[in-house]
């Protein structure tokens, strides 16, 4: 069985010594020491580590079933729930006025990733229902946020996004589910909704759907679409559980992995449900969810490859096969351990490089998302928007291939469920899909957010990339490993950009036909960005003297391997990019 | 659930038009008449389509099972081998001494490409018998011959290939199994062996397995390792069934995929087996096996990628989401089908120019075999050596990535087992593990393909290439768009080579951290390379007149693609070759 150690002093290295987070002038964010977040990031890891982890393996097995209208969860959730409700970790970065701990998103990030690594399907009834607690918080009136917040911070009532119906995923517009309006100011949900995740299951006494639909009198396409809150339990008065609600789990759906989690095909007949926010303006609504939750979904990405890495460098220190080509080095054993094959070792570096990478990436965005919310920074606030599809995307995307890399270092062994390396790679998989495919992430990038408000957030973007080169052009320590190769990456994506700037005007299929291409530039710089940040810190901590030696030389010689074999990928996106729509569009959709 | 469409086109045009394989002076292919090669694909096809391809969800879904020592195949696999048999597929090019149809080696490659798409669980109990097959045809006595051969061709027996244990998979040297003379000259064989394809079934009326043991006296490592010829059941002098063997299945691995074939536990436990080939050169002819058995995962690589295609493409032709950019192309609908977006057609072009590019680097590989084989010519025998590892590792690590490619284009349905997307990757997945993981081909040819003969092979294929631009250098239609991305290409594995030979001399590190760069970036060259020589019968045609204009127009358009897009490839390939072992090896195992 797979094990899981939380990944305690990388995090401490990113939140304190590269991101400095308790100096940061954010609300919440004084408080921040090493010792109070280490404190919540160990208890969260033992969590991660002996309650969920085992779990992981038992609900992929066991999946969920539906029994006569019931969703039966695997052994062993329902208990693991009440420990996670009861230790107070779902409301962790949830309001104190509802019942949260109040902490910084940042916070939730950092735990959410390790709790994600442990168990992915498990973490996705919280997750949602962490989702639901924010488009209520921002959009509902006073009376639906005293009776749906505090049960939801607590997860004593779980959570879901309704949103897809069989005929339309990607495409709203097209969604067929109605709302009647009845005379006590509620409506009447009618339709049938699929893929929705937790969307029955044994673990709440109650779940709160929040579903799209249409008002009779709706406008067609996405601008006659709005949000309801739809209880599985009607909520009385006094706030105690009422009648059940007309709606129901027609079919949990048998999926490649995520089995731990309950995947619903949802009916509504004529379920009761109140509109969240404005008529017409549900789908502005459901993206105060939708954004947050591509960023979790990011998170599945970096969290699964951790744990995969995790396993693969464990299993690669012990397995012995074959010598070093340059001489033993267990030469008392039968053979070497398989780490020390060069080719072993670029398949680990590869995982070890884009997992710690990411990791600063992921936590950085998570701050930029708090100088939004709690400071009011505007310019975080562009950016974490420009940011979103690529961490959702670049990590979901390259999280998934170091799953399986990581597998493939297991041999025949990964490919045999009882290793747990073949989980890894089912679960990961569906991040790449969810919450908008990633090809609709690189469409977002490319024909929404490049272009928003102006290009201020691009143009900042690469200022700070320019500024932090320009501040450490003195660091000739640095200069030819990291921050050159950074300078010419950046520009690659800056070429990129002026090709869509100048192409796409002439045709937009030139600038969409290179979206994916973009958004991996994109996020390859974001990843050699983090990778020079973190060197300046490791750098000037060798300087300083001082113990951990080891773990900063081993973040340059990491960071050294990003930039020299990663990275350089730029120049093949951008001569992808550069190719334009010509070669993508030439064939007629018939000819195929 | 997917469906299968022979691509009968495709392979006319591989075989007689590209390859022109009955003009070729290779004993057996006067015969290969475009009506002849026509009809048995035809009729493959007709099997591919409709008795294997809706069997294997059924494989997928129901799995195999051992009760009471016996595995039971999924419902209707023992019908359809009956068929099989009935219809001489599993003979196709066997001797016709023992039965076969005495064809060439491309016919069956060109027939097993469509069969494996089908099925690719199932055609694994006739592939590995076909393994079985060729190696006691290679090193058998006559005698050995007259009782195994006759009955493995028509598969009325099936073999298997018995090497990996439970502590030895790639480095074979360290297996223990035990093969003990007994005065009759047979032996008896005690040990376990793992992840045994097709190791028991209920399909035929024994299994002849190849074992790997150790004699009592001989030498450790590699260099002491004996073949044997254990079959399930003692066969009487009269070629009548005789005693059951003292071997037997001890569990069924579950895997994520190929469900539909039963990898085995096998333990040997005296069981009397015969040697085959000399003693302590086991090793040597299991590899006429293992060579043969890496194209045919090569091959299962492209059949996955192709069949996943067809349906990705389908599916994108059907489903109707958004709307084109640049206006819509089906107003009468409620949105235009996905395949109209440049993100959609950008996956899709990914896969098509894969597929059938792969398809000629296949068939050409096969053409080789069979000019070594069957005209004794030597340089074929030494290009073949070459290719089959970036046959088997290429094919396989792209042909899964198309497989997730095709995946994706589903959407959420992807991730839905129903959809049957789900399979061909979990399926696909393996090739890149088994007979020899992905990296062990890598290995195999930077460490022995390219200095084999004095580089003599290697030499050759860059003169074969560069001759073939020199060749077509007048066509102006072709060398912007084929022939100078196709020089280039061959510059960087050129340059990677003497990358290698100079700083490999140094330090091996140096050549086997770039060792799967440098496979890739020698797949891309002969994936460059097929493109190339079908773009010039392609133009050729086209200047002709005559009909078909645009299946012609279309290999050109793809062609363009690959060339574009896919094969600047290699510059990024040169490039982390060219960063060498420091980057790669700098970080101790220790400090991971």
């Amino acid at each position: 069985m797979p094990s899981y150690t939380p990944p305690l002093r990388d995090m401490r290295f990113i939140l304190h010594e590269v991101l400095r987070i308790e100096q940061q002038p954010v609300p919440g964010y004084a408080d921040l020491t090493a010792d109070f977040t280490g404190a919540i990031l160990e208890e969260a890891g033992k969590i991660a580590a002996e309650l969920l982890a085992p779990l992981n393996p038992v609900g992929d097995r066991e999946g969920c079933r539906l029994e006569n209208g019931v969703v039966r969860t695997p052994t062993g959730f329902r208990d693991a729930f009440d420990q996670l409700r009861a230790g107070g970790w779902t409301g962790l970065d949830c309001a104190e006025e509802w019942g949260g701990q109040g902490l910084p998103y940042v916070m939730g990030t950092a735990v959410g990733e390790m709790l994600v690594s442990a168990n992915m399907a498990f973490m996705m009834y919280p997750g949602l229902t962490h989702g639901a607690y924010s488009a209520i918080n921002a959009h509902g009136t006073e009376a639906q946020k005293k009776t749906w917040l505090p049960k939801l911070v607590s997860c004593e009532w779980t959570g879901t996004m309704n949103l897809t119906e069989p005929h339309c995923g990607t495409d709203l517009g097209l969604l067929r589910t109605r709302a009647e309006p009845q005379p006590d100011g509620s409506f009447r949900i009618t339709g049938q909704k699929i893929f929705i995740s937790s969307g029955e299951h044994d673990m709440a006494e109650n779940i709160v759907h929040l579903v799209l639909a249409r008002l009779p009198d709706a406008p067609p396409g996405v601008k006659g679409i709005s949000l309801f809150i739809v209880p599985k339990f009607l909520v009385n008065p006094d706030g105690s559980i009422g009648a059940r609600n007309s709606l129901s789990c027609g079919k949990l759906e048998e999926k490649m992995g995520i089995h731990g989690n309950s995947t619903c095909v949802m009916n509504y007949d004529g379920a009761v449900g109140y509109m969240l926010g404005e008529p017409n303006k549900g789908l502005r609504a459901m993206f105060t969810m939708m954004n947050e939750a591509r960023i979790g979904v990011g998170l599945q990405g970096l969290a699964q490859a951790s744990v995969a890495y995790q396993n693969a460098l464990a299993y690669a220190k012990e397995r012995l096969q074959g010598r070093d080509v340059t001489g033993p080095r267990n030469p008392d054993g039968p053979a070497d351990p398989i780490i020390v094959h060069p080719d072993i070792r670029r398949s680990l570096m590869d995982q070890k490089s884009f997992v710690e990478g990411a990791r600063l990436f992921a936590l950085w965005g998570a701050t930029l998302i708090d100088a939004g919310h709690r400071a009011g920074d505007a310019g975080a606030q562009g950016l974490i928007a420009l940011l979103t599809p690529v961490i959702k995307a670049f990590l979901t995307d390259k999280g998934f291939e170091m799953c399986v890399a990581a597998q493939q270092v297991f041999g025949g062994h990964g490919y045999i469920e009882e290793w747990g390396m073949s989980q890894f790679v089912r679960d990961a998989r569906i991040a790449m899909i969810y919450e908008g495919a990633n090809g609709i992430q690189a469409l977002d990038l490319v024909g929404r957010k490049l272009a928003a408000e102006g290009g201020k957030p691009l143009m900042g973007f690469f200022e700070t990339i320019k500024g932090f080169i320009k501040a450490h052009g003195a660091r000739e320590g640095l200069k030819a490993d990291f921050l050159d190769p950074l300078k010419q990456a950046s520009k690659d994506l800056q070429d990129a950009t002026m090709y869509f700037m100048a192409e796409g005007m002439k045709n937009p299929h030139n600038a969409l036909a290179g979206s994916t291409d973009y958004l991996h530039l994109f996020g390859h710089v974001c990843l050699g960005y983090a990778w020079a940040r973190m060197a300046v810190v490791a750098e000037d901590a060798l300087a300083a003297g001082g113990s951990d030696r080891e773990f900063y030389e081993a973040k340059l010689a990491t960071g050294r391997y990003y930039m020299a074999r990663c990275l350089p990928e730029t120049g093949l996106r951008l001569a992808r990019i550069r190719a334009g729509a010509a070669p993508v569009m030439a064939l007629d959709a018939a000819s195929f």
